[in-house]
């Protein structure tokens, strides 16, 4: 997926799937442990007319002793009054955070899933459904290519965490557009492409069916990057708002369309495709180091300002889908964007456009045309230290806590309370126990 | 489940649901990259008519540039020389680990699970499948309860991992037991069983139905486990040999079973049955720092000799299903054996049982009875220092490697060269980075 | 030096030396950084008529920006009004903390030098100074003898730090009884010494004189132990309390005696002479693991409970004094009091005395006598795992900060506020820095 | 000190002094523990004619129960056949490190203390001895301040490790000349300079006698910084080599002038002197991060190739010396040159300079003037990250080992066996364990 929207947080009302979306406000918080505790918060809701779509309780790793809820808000009453009901659950409550899609007050920072299931949530807000085509589309007036989208997007929207992915049967035609690109593309990645990409490019032809006569299915793909570095793919209908799609990547999941590209043009896509995410994103993924960087973007974006979403988008765009690095002296693309376009992988070897080092600063700050080929590229010396550069940056983004991704459970961890550090050193020593033997036992 | 074998590596030919073994032979290998490697490999194991149940290929963490492959050979064919294979592939491979539920050489490892997904395998090495009841089995004549048994033992024997757990309905008098369990154990709870126990079974009750009045579905219950922890339940058709057992836990899968103790006798049952698992085991295992010992009990056992596996069964044995710890000055109850017994609950804080500090070391050492309350029990000061000390003792097991679990990509790293330290230490510093922007944030 | 004090802070008076003591009151305090924040301060002590003995100010390290004083107050003033200043000063103060050898409010704990040159006061607080011998004493009609006492303990009495140790010229008849004690106690020492202690002890023959036929020189000890691990002895005037003679290890100083013991009974002395602290002691302060367990006993003390100090000087008796380790199966000594001691080294390996597992919560309750051989010993598995039971005790003494050894200041932090936990863990983040790099060039 | 020599290695006999200098070849070596070895290893010596200026034996840290040995072989006997007997000492080592001035095979690397008292050696590698001025001097043709100035150099040139440092009694004209530079540049501090150095300037008012009428004492300061950080000044007689001058800051030793200008030109000075030192180097040395900073140079480069000695030279002249830094929103000087110099004080603030961001991989090939203000500077975001690119830097330098600072023993560590991991990670959970009990105490 590479053209997420510019518009961080514009919901449009969409009337596919027919899930009437419920909002998206959470609110974490803790009551200390005694018998009437749940029953006084559900009081609570019940006197402003709030309804609750899900509500959890968990220990609380915060204060010992406490328990913790996680309820979701369903915003669509307007005879609730949330606002008064959230003043007085904080009269209550020993700890209490509100993420909202809209804003809530000083305790509120911008809706983000906190479990991998929330990541269904997104399907509600989708901009642009995957089926609607501009004018300019190459498939704009062929309506069996878009009855074909449709049917993709429907796919995509009605699939839910959980479940394995839609194995879709491709059309001849379908794979001889697949063919045409496989064949041109993987005759530059042996001198275009960077190391870890050719690496893995044939573990995946061993794999996961990658080959010029086949298109790989999503689910083989994404099991086998489950296997490498627990990267999972998800269908994707439509666009996703820049802040729903930085979102997915913390919990290492990308979204990926699984529909293919017009057949009349079969080298140029106006928005991504399924040669797009299979050929340049899914390997990748496979690689330790970028799955981690990957993450650490969408960690980096959970509950940050609208600005630093639009700064992370520009740091992903110019890494994840136009990066280029230097490996052996040489410079070599891992940008999807490029490992995808049999015109721009060239172009971006040559002296034509602009190369300047990565720096998240300076980088998250350059404009970007989408419709052509970039004047600009920025470079990482490694993926070890374009990481370390956008972690020093992540770390600027004004966020009144820290998270950490719980890869056990598949949720965020929210740290802002010294309870939680203990845990946290506990891990780390717990790692360190671990590097003892490793050490006695290595040979 | 409680009574896990102590014959720990035994395989009972056993006939049901007809999956036949191919005997667990893993190879671990890498070659150096190019274009023939697999080819050659291939080429080794045709000539020596081994035929391979499974093959992947992967980047290896060893070597950079290397593929390390993981094969499972089927050990069924009669013609086929094995032993010869290996030694050749040893000739070409820059690195060489077998797990084999048989000895071969000094390469090899007793057998364990490097995949969650080979957990599936257990189900062919189950001693004495759940419908064969022991003649004093208070349900021997029971022609109806065998029978359901034997559905019990069936569903748990076809059972797959990423399957969703089976749902059942409880019969009236099934849930006639339960209530009579659950009433006479919630009873002592609050003065006998540790603090955890109490905190999180509220938590059940709210969020996994808990209660007098049904027996709540181990899928309900798993979900809530893996929500907490990554802890998750899966249904066991038998016994298993304590081994197998015991690397369910390295991976935070408990087997537990699904059936109910027989209604004639309902405080009384000679085997592990749902109200043992589900009153005794499953709250513990939302407590993270119970998650933790119960893994690392598991992590140790990995390509352990045999008598190490039979000490780490035995403190498995004098913690988790009958340990004692100390809270506020008072001696509380946190094995799910006790827990689970209405009588031995209560024996087991009175003076006549002796009590000793655990210490792995020695109690590793100590028989014990299954079929009469425990004469000795060991105390554990916190789970904090029982995780350390039983840590302590794990290193003392003669092993060529460390193991990691990879939470990610639910598998386990085998780690014996010096380029898997660094990784490590990568992994570490980075939890480093979060406990710097941690500190800074705290309230 | 064994029998340090079991009246933790009493203090008597002496006429030895002639330098009055202050009393040791120390205020460490920060105030935020403006023009007269030092005059104001001066100001306040003015008005109550306290005198300084010592001002020092330093940048803190608790809050950025603000300077931070470390002052001692001369308490020996009676129309000083010492409380009412301290008052004062909160009141203008971001940080207080008192360190008094009498009890000041609840900002204040017991007095500890923070710095390693504070151990000069150390001499003022002497208890039964070196040259006042009991009645029973083999010396104590021995008018030359008494007057070599009292020559050494002035000799330490007015040594200072920073000074070189005095070298002391012994006679031909304290050779004497220096070559009896050492040729008996070397000729046990290859069967009944820890391992440690014998690797050592060849390398102090080497690099510091050790031999029956000289004794050795402190300082040539002392600077062989600085090498090794930072350690350094200090000459002692006479008894300490345990509470300076603890606080001294937490900065590696050990303080020795310098005379030798009676000549008419070579192998019985009652109390620490220098055969006791080169042949007994020395040795072990050469290695790492000893050495920082000793400097942990002692870093645990400072501030701590009168309680708590004598249980820690009990398990420093029990284990720096008379422990014996585990080592090849076979029980050895380690404690200097059985290594400088010819017929308790015997005994203790006999099957007369009772041996217990060390551990502090039951060895720091444990009574001894002084005068007779141990009837009980405490057996420790390995320094190591010593170290982490005797840590994990220390955590449980109450006291309001952590405390950390800075030995680039040689001083002590205080550590209580958020801002040094940063500090902390970039030292720990730097040490993991060279580890990553260690990784990559170990052979 | 600012223009060390640019020639790093070169070494020129000079005539001062009269110690006769061996030629600084050290031999690290270990040998199993057995009764001979040491006579062996004298035989070996004896057998080649080979002196050795000093010897000591430690225990080893790479082997359990080897013990490892420290030699300086005097290089000046014509007779001796050193590498022979390097040979023949290999071959009954497990271990060998070669330490020297001169190339000495592949085992050898350049000559580095690794004890800070060989620091003292350095003395007879002096370029340049101080009383020897160049014709355009200021002071050339001034018998008065010619004497002056060896009196100085001859200060130094005695010192020796341990020993106080010299105390100065100044004239009224020397007083004079600080008093015109002191005022000078104080009236530019609180605008030109960084935050640290304005911060702590007033400390070094308060604590080691900074003032306009009298010139503070070395020792005075050198024992503030020693309270703050560990740094320590040792005087200096005259320009050392770039190689040795780093050396000495690995040990947080730095190499100051003591002698001032020539007062005919107070503004002036053609070459580090005491304002130099102490206005312009001093303070920032108080700096915890800054200490680091400059110790990590200094460690970086030992046993560093010629080639990277030079580079890191550079770094140091490009921060240590003439370092520019931002602080919130605007450019300070942070370099000793800059904060010594009133005109390119100024000057440097000023837009006629470049000023380019820090990166030691660009700024250690960056060519620069000695005699003029600079034409470019670079600009570091802050301490901290000037440190860790630096540090990355330095792990880019060929050297067979790490090397860590221990400052207990005052010594550096060279790391490269496995075992000397399992201290340093003993030494990192250490310190987390500290961390961990700060973290329950902070307030």
């Amino acid at each position: 997926m590479s053209q997420h929207c510019e518009n961080n947080d514009q919901v449009l009302t969409n009337g596919h799937g027919g899930t009437k979306d419920n909002g998206n406000l959470c609110v974490l918080f803790s009551v200390k442990e005694n018998v009437g505790a749940l029953a006084e918060v559900l009081r609570i809701f019940k006197e402003y007319h709030v309804n609750l779509a899900h509500i959890e309780s968990r220990s609380s790793k915060r204060f010992s002793d406490d328990y913790e809820f996680l309820i979701e808000i369903d915003t669509r009453s307007e005879s609730a009054n949330i606002d008064k009901a959230l003043n007085d659950l904080k009269g209550i409550s020993t700890y209490m955070q509100v993420i909202s899609r809209e804003p809530r007050g000083k305790e509120s920072v911008p809706w983000f899933p906190v479990k991998i299931k929330e990541i269904d949530n997104f399907a509600n807000h989708v901009l642009s459904y995957g089926a609607e085509l501009d004018s300019d589309h190459p498939g704009f007036t062929d309506e069996v290519y878009r009855k074909r989208r449709k049917y993709f997007a429907d796919l995509a929207f009605n699939h839910k965490h959980g479940q394995p992915l839609p194995r879709v049967e491709y059309t001849e035609e379908e794979i001889n557009t697949w063919r045409t690109v496989y064949n041109q593309l993987t005759s530059l990645y042996p001198t275009h492409a960077c190391r870890e990409h050719n690496h893995i490019f044939r573990l995946m032809i061993e794999n996961c069916g990658y080959g010029p006569d086949q298109i790989p299915q999503l689910e083989d793909v994404s099991n086998f990057l489950k296997d490498c570095t627990g990267f999972t793919l998800r269908p994707v209908a439509g666009l996703l708002t820049s802040r729903d799609f930085l979102a997915g990547l913390a919990f290492r999941v990308f979204h990926a369309t699984q529909y293919i590209r017009h057949p009349s043009v079969p080298l140029y896509t106006p928005e991504p495709d399924v040669c797009h995410e299979l050929l340049g994103h899914a390997p990748l993924f496979a690689d330790p180091g970028f799955a981690q960087f990957s993450q650490e973007i969408g960690l980096s974006s959970l509950g940050a300002p609208d600005d630093y979403i639009e700064k992370l988008a520009t740091c992903y765009w110019y890494t994840v889908e136009y990066g280029l690095c230097k490996q052996d002296g040489q410079i070599k693309a891992y940008g999807a964007g490029l490992l995808s376009s049999f015109g721009e992988l060239q172009y971006c070897l040559t002296d034509k456009p602009e190369v300047k080092p990565f720096d998240p600063y300076v980088t998250a700050l350059q404009k970007y045309p989408i419709t052509e080929y970039q004047p600009i590229y920025f470079l990482a010396e490694s993926f070890g230290k374009a990481q370390q550069k956008l972690k020093e940056f992540a770390y600027s983004i004004p966020r009144p806590f820290t998270v950490r991704y719980n890869p056990y459970t598949q949720s965020i961890e929210i740290l802002d309370r010294k309870n939680q550090l203990e845990g946290l050193v506990k891990t780390i020593r717990s790692e360190m126990d671990i590097l003892t033997d490793a050490i006695r036992k290595i040979q």
